[in-house]
């Protein structure tokens, strides 16, 4: 039998999203035999990213400051507000370096099957974000998923009453695709070709 | 763009076996997201492990002692030695608690094509653990695999010279098969059924 830090280990990892018990067991022998080359990284990445990262209070991006990097920069255009479902979808946005403005991280989209609702998401915040004024644009940049779509239209209702201009990424995005998965091109031309939501 | 933290845990993460780059960094979304629930006790679990866990130098099993538990309890019949290729194997041996010996982790198997020689295993230790005397009986539980049949064969080879019964477990693993995914009740009959290296 495993000493007990080892089953709380694998039971930890076992959690993770694409590891099982079985696969999270051989990665915890991989640490046990690996302890200055495996074993001694993760734990300080993990350490680093508990104690350095929050949340920013504006955007829902995580970085070491709050608010963020990106809310900060004076250079960011500030009219021009990305709404995406997750951190990681502003990830790519960012890897493409195309969008000069600022983002907004809903923490999900809407989903009937898993239960989750307006309340569930930074919407509130965002509708309190547009109605402050100085946006003129607001791009919603929702996955290409019949989810994604649904937050997307929902969304455009939400804040059609204000007098921005809101677009979305271009079709072009492969049905079913998301963004986190995109290579730079496509992602690129989805965001020149935005266009109004219909 | 992800923080240099964020990039340095889905690195981390994404050298772990069964994990990739995609599922790494789907792994730090979720830990990033849960930061309670996951992050939290992941980093606690491997801390603990960190600082608490050593291999003991007797029989190369992981544990908070060393000598570890196993090597250290006097209940444990000193006359019969299971060499194990890992850590893991040992876990599954113990699970089915039907070995009432001490155990001698190799650290691997004999491989040709991975280049792992008999002066890369735990090799000379098992045989002056031998050579110190006290042992009636080694079982050498090699995984069913070919790589595995050729290290039991080179340590029988090896220990021959020795007055101790040297034995294999029994026939019946499923051919290719792996102790560690084994259910207990094939594992207690090749257990039960061991029978002497002809
Ligand atoms: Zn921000
Ligand atoms: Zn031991």
């Amino acid at each position: 039998m495993a000493s007990p830090e080892i089953e709380a280990l694998t039971q930890a990892l076992a959690r993770l999203p694409g590891l099982g018990p079985r696969s999270a067991r051989r990665a915890v022998l991989h640490l046990l035999k690996k302890r200055e080359a495996a074993l001694g990284p993760l734990r300080a990445a993990l350490e680093a990213v508990d104690e350095r990262l929050e949340t920013c209070a504006t955007c829902g991006n995580v970085d070491t400051a709050n608010p963020c990097a990106i809310c900060a920069d004076p250079r960011r255009d500030p009219r021009a507000l990305c709404v995406v479902e997750e951190v990681a979808d502003l990830w790519a946005l960012e890897r493409s370096r195309l969008f000069p403005g600022r983002f907004h991280v809903l923490g999900g989209r809407l989903s009937a099957l898993e239960g989750i609702r307006p309340e569930d998401l930074a919407i509130e915040t965002l509708v309190a974000r547009i109605e402050a004024g100085g946006i003129d644009e607001v791009v919603l940049a929702m996955n290409a998923t019949l989810e994604g779509q649904t937050t997307a239209h929902y969304l455009a209702d939400r804040i059609e009453r204000f007098p921005v201009r809101v677009t979305q990424l271009a079709h072009g995005l492969p049905v079913g695709g998301e963004l986190d998965y995109l290579d730079e091109g496509t992602l690129a031309q989805a965001l020149r070709a935005r266009r109004p939501v219909s």
